[in-house]
Formats: structure tokens, C-alpha cells, sequence
């Protein structure tokens, strides 16, 4: 039974699983392999659930949490943000035990693992495709073959192939553009992995954004995705058309501690260290930090368009709705909020309520 | 001696007593109580560092922060957010151990205290003067008289005064309009103050904001004040005026893991879930997630206004340059940055380093 008296996390866990099922079974059908970042949930319990759908080998966005997902069993982790050099050792005692990827995202870090790592390591070239945050130009065919011949000069590095994060992803106006923005990127990967195939026959394409990962249905010249995002979604994504109301699988619960009828707000407890400072922008509302959902037949409702969180502070959320509804609301209710990024939320939030009122731990409880 | 490896929130421990040490002779030279605001800093040891300069009386912002901090012996706490009455059963237990007063932002509150609180709680009405967040409209005295005589009714609730937070202050384009805000919101609270007088003489009126408690030199009419942010202080007050770059306590230390002098970029270890995605916006910049200092003779400088973070996401922060600038660093480099708002940078990174190397641990560690 669920007991709530301040800020919680409310994942359903039906709805979790299904999103797990329907990425493998997509990844399935499509013949690509399926290696999820869990830097979404950080968190062994739901780690576990994806195992029971088959799924082997994670990716993660720090060491620590490559420490935290080893120590409960997984044995392949593609660390998937540019390898920081000052961890090196701490790099090599955990490769030393598990089947680990790091990213070259710069000549230079190439040059220091080169140098200096003495354990067997994978090695992804990280690939910019136009998002212009880390990676190698995919058109600089020139510094990407210096990399893979610098890398083979040190035995212990095994070059794994091409990985991309296709951030742009996140900024277009729909599942149209998203798949647009998707295959151009895919072509641009399957050049370069052309021009490397007879030096690098066995080289990987691995993509990773969770809107690409949802809405295409080619994934052709595609060897791996690492979509995050898609075991809960959020409104971001609901935003985005990567995916449905009833495929949001998390919410805040939050008491309303003071009601402003005569002003439409209310004032709930839940604030950016709960939700994040994450915000979707939606025409006539401006800024929006979530929107409020019901829980109905123990499942949470798509998103009531006439009330949203429009300001928060430290730990107070401000709740507009349209007029008179606010009337509605009484000091003590719990509310329900669909959160802007679930990704963030979850690092805030540090644990999951269940629907049934189980609590689930993360790497940060 | 400080050994960095990935992003650690560092604190020069001098400028944090310094800026105690200033605002506690700033209350004393006006003749105001001073009752800090915990929520910045989280953390017992810094609490000590008040009790050093005599500080009894304390501020937080959640029944837990109450609960943590009674722990480490403080035993006289307000709860400045509006009272959360589905923790009432807590917030009792609490009361009967400490002098705790709450906050009541709405008759509907004040009416469930009325009828249910059953230990000995002080109370203070929030008051709104223009932020539009939480509390009793400050013009609306027959509402506010409703709710004293409410409370009136039930022997253990104690009333200590209005209590209000100008949140306006950190719009203000700068220290003169902090202060015309502050000196109208104190206008507003001495004519309240003088409204109820002959029926509760002894009525405090308590103020919180750091701009506003940075800035002002005169307190007439006020008789406790409640800052936090001025323990560190950050890049927001910075812009603000409320502080001086020599009083910025807090800087984040985060590794380089690629350098794009191309693009005059680089890659920071050091994402939304260390800085929080709050942003200041600054001309021909845009949108600032933080500003680089540097670390000498122990000390930060001030920002250097060519070295910016530009975007961040999960673990990934952007850092702008201008041109030819980025090819003076190289991975495996740490870098300092001015966080925008050290309440909820400190909040995610969950303890500090000093610079000489000690770990300085929150309520969240």
C-alpha cells in the first residue's frame, strides 16, 4: 500500500517491464544488439529486469557506475562518455574483472591510453554526427584513422568499432524530424564504417538516443543501440512523439501545502531538488517543469493539460491551472506529476515507490 | 592536499567564516536576530562552524532537515516552508524535543493545525509582499486576522510572528533595485506589524532573502533575518551584486576529457547532475551554467569572463571559449568552476572538499 507523506518517485513496474520487453523485441527483430544505458535508472533491482528479458551487456556514464552495476553482475559495460584519464587506474583494476568499453572522443585521449593503459580494454571511437558536444567529426575520416593506428600500438586495447550519440534527437518538433535527423546519421555511419571495412572488417556502428531508438524502423548498417531514456520516458519524450502517455512510467507524488484560488496556484512540496531544473517550453504556457497526472486503476492518466508546474524553487513547486480549478484542492492532497526528465529526476530522487509500495534502491540511496 | 579525479564540490573554509562572521556582525550591528538558513550548506560540521559565532537559532527547509539537524544538537528550529500537514505525526514527535515553529501560508493550514496539533509549536503566518510563491497576501488583514484568531484557539500553538521570503530580490537587475525591493517589502511588513500590534505586541517580523540581507544597511522595523546563500554565495549573486567575487566560498572541480579547439570547446566531466541545470543569462553568452576560476595561493579569482559552460547534460558540461583559447588545455586538465547557485550544486554533490584535502560531509552523504 502506498503511504505518502512527502516527495516520492512512483514508478509502475508493469509498465517498466513492458518498455524493456518492447525495446528487446525491437532490437530483436531488427537483428541489432541491445546494450542499454542504465545511467537512467542507476539501479541494481531494476537492473535485474532487464536480465530477465536476456539482456547481457549495459551501458553506463561513469566509472562508479560501472562499479556499482559490476558489483551486482554484470560482466560487459561500455562506459559511454569520454574516457577520463585522470581515472585510469581505477579503469584498469575494473577491466581487469569485467569485459570493459571505453570512448576515444579526441586524438589526445588516444595518445595517453596508448601510453599508458596495461589491461585488455575495448575501445569505441566516439563519432559526432552533428550534435557538436564530444566525439570526432565523422567527415575527419583523416584523424579517426590516426586514432585507430595510434590504438593499435598498444596490444591491450581492442578496437571495437564507431559510437554516436545523436543528441540532436532531443531538439526536434517530431517523430518525423527525429526519424529524418535518425537517418541521415545512420548513412553518415555507414559511409564511415565503409571506408573502414577492409582495414576493420568487424568494427561496430553502435547508436544510443532513446527518441531515435523508439520511432525508427530501419536501423540498417546498425550494429548496437543504447537507448536510456525509454524505460520510463517522461514529458520530454511525450513531447518529442518518441512515446505514448501510457508508456511513461514514473511520477512524482507530491503534497500540496497551500492552495491560491483566486490566483490559480497552488504550492506543492516538490521542488528542483526533486524534479530538476529541466523544463519543456509549451506554447501559452512558457516554461513547463511537469505536468499533473492522475492515478486511476492503480496506472497513471496521460498528462491534464490545465495543470502544470510553471516555477519551482529549492523545494517548492508552483502549480498553475486555468481558473476555478484550483478551488478544487485541498492542503494535504497528494498530486501526481509527470516529470520533464526522468533521467534527472531519478539522480534526485534516489529510490522508486512502487505502485504497490515496494521500495526500490539506486547506486545513490 | 586535494587529489581530484572526477567533479568535487571544493570550499575554501576562510571565505565560509568569513561570510558567517560578516553576517553575524551585520545582525548584531543592526540589533536583528540571526537565524541562517541550513538548507545552502546540509551540513552539521558547517552548522558548528555558526555555533563558533555564538548562533543558536537556525533556519531549514524540510521536516527531515529539522530532524537532521536536531540531531547534531540544534534546538531551536523554523521550518520555512509552508507546513506540510501530511508529516504532522513527525512534526509533533520533533516538537517535543526541540523549540520547532512552523509556517502557516494558507487558512486552510492553519485550520488543521487548529484542530490537530497537540504538542507546544511555534507559529508564523507567511506573508507574501509581491513574489507570489507561498503566503497570505501582506494587504489582506482580515484574512490574516482570520487565521490569528484560528490559532488562538488551540493552547499549544504558540504565535512568534510574519515571516516572508522576497524572492523578488533575485530578479532585480541590481544592488539598487535589491534595495528599493527590500526597503518596500519592509515598509509593507512594518505597516502589517503596526495593524496587529495592540492584540500581539510581541509579534516578530523575520525576513530571508540573501540578496536582500547582503545589500540592505537598514533593518528598521525587522527584527530576525533569515539568509543562506551567503555562506557560499555563488555566480547568481554574483551577477546580482549581492556579493563580491573575493566571498564566492564554493567552486566545482571537474577533469577535461576532450579538448575541440576548432571550435573553441571543451568537455568537462561535470554535468546536469553535479551544477543542476540552473542558468543565469548573460549578453552575447547566452544561457551560463557556470564560469571558470582559477585556483591560486589557495584561493579562487574571480570568473574569467572567456571560459563559460555553455550547455550541460546528464555528465557532459560544454565549455565555451573564445577563439584559440581552448588549445591551452589538454585532457586529463582540472578545471574550476563558479557554480549559478550553490544551494542545489551542493545538494547534488552531497559533501565538500576544503581545499587542504578534507571531506566535509551533508545530510545526503
Amino acid at each position: 500500500m502506498l503511504s505518502i507523506v512527502r516527495p516520492v518517485l512512483l514508478l509502475d513496474e508493469q509498465r517498466v517491464r513492458q518498455n524493456i520487453s518492447r525495446m528487446v523485441n525491437k532490437a530483436k527483430h531488427h537483428g541489432v544488439a541491445f546494450r542499454p544505458h542504465f545511467k537512467t535508472h542507476q539501479s541494481a533491482e531494476i537492473g535485474g529486469w532487464f536480465r530477465d528479458f536476456g539482456v547481457k551487456k549495459i551501458t553506463v556514464s561513469s566509472l562508479q557506475m560501472a562499479y556499482y552495476f559490476a558489483e551486482s553482475g554484470w560482466k560487459d559495460i561500455t562506459i559511454a562518455f569520454p574516457v577520463n584519464v585522470c581515472e585510469l587506474n581505477q579503469i584498469q583494476d575494473l577491466a581487469s574483472t569485467v569485459h570493459l568499453n571505453l570512448l576515444v572522443s579526441s586524438s589526445e585521449a588516444a595518445d595517453i591510453l596508448a601510453r599508458d593503459i596495461k589491461t585488455d580494454t575495448g575501445i569505441f571511437i566516439e563519432i559526432d554526427t552533428g550534435f557538436k558536444r564530444s566525439g570526432m567529426d565523422v567527415d575527419n575520416i583523416d584523424a579517426i584513422e590516426k586514432i585507430l593506428i595510434r590504438i593499435g600500438t598498444n596490444k591491450y586495447l581492442r578496437f571495437e568499432g564507431f559510437l554516436t550519440h545523436t543528441g540532436q534527437t532531443y531538439l526536434a518538433a517530431g517523430p518525423e524530424q527525429i526519424r529524418s535527423i535518425s537517418a541521415e546519421t545512420y548513412a553518415q555511419l555507414r559511409r564511415l564504417k565503409e571506408a573502414f571495412h577492409s582495414a576493420y572488417p568487424h568494427a561496430l556502428i553502435s547508436i544510443g538516443d532513446t527518441p531515435g531508438c523508439s520511432v525508427m524502423d530501419d536501423f540498417s548498417g546498425i550494429d548496437e543501440i543504447r537507448p536510456g531514456n525509454f524505460v520510463f520516458y517522461d514529458l520530454m519524450q511525450l513531447q518529442l512523439g518518441a512515446c505514448q502517455p501510457d508508456e511513461v512510467a514514473v511520477a512524482m507524488a507530491c503534497p500540496v501545502v497551500a492552495v491560491y484560488p483566486e490566483r490559480n496556484e497552488m504550492i506543492i512540496y516538490g521542488g528542483a531538488i526533486h524534479f530538476s531544473k529541466e523544463f519543456i517550453t509549451i506554447p501559452e504556457k512558457g516554461p513547463v517543469f511537469g505536468m499533473m497526472v492522475y492515478l486511476r486503476k492503480e496506472q497513471f492518466t496521460e498528462p491534464d493539460p490545465d495543470i502544470w508546474i510553471s516555477k519551482l524553487s529549492q523545494e517548492h513547486g508552483t502549480v498553475r491551472t486555468v481558473p476555478h480549478q484550483a478551488a478544487h484542492f485541498s492542503v494535504g492532497d497528494i498530486l501526481y506529476f509527470m516529470p520533464v526528465h526522468s533521467c534527472l529526476t531519478a539522480n534526485l530522487m534516489r529510490e522508486y515507490h512502487t505502485l504497490s509500495g515496494e521500495i526500490i534502491q539506486t547506486m545513490n540511496s
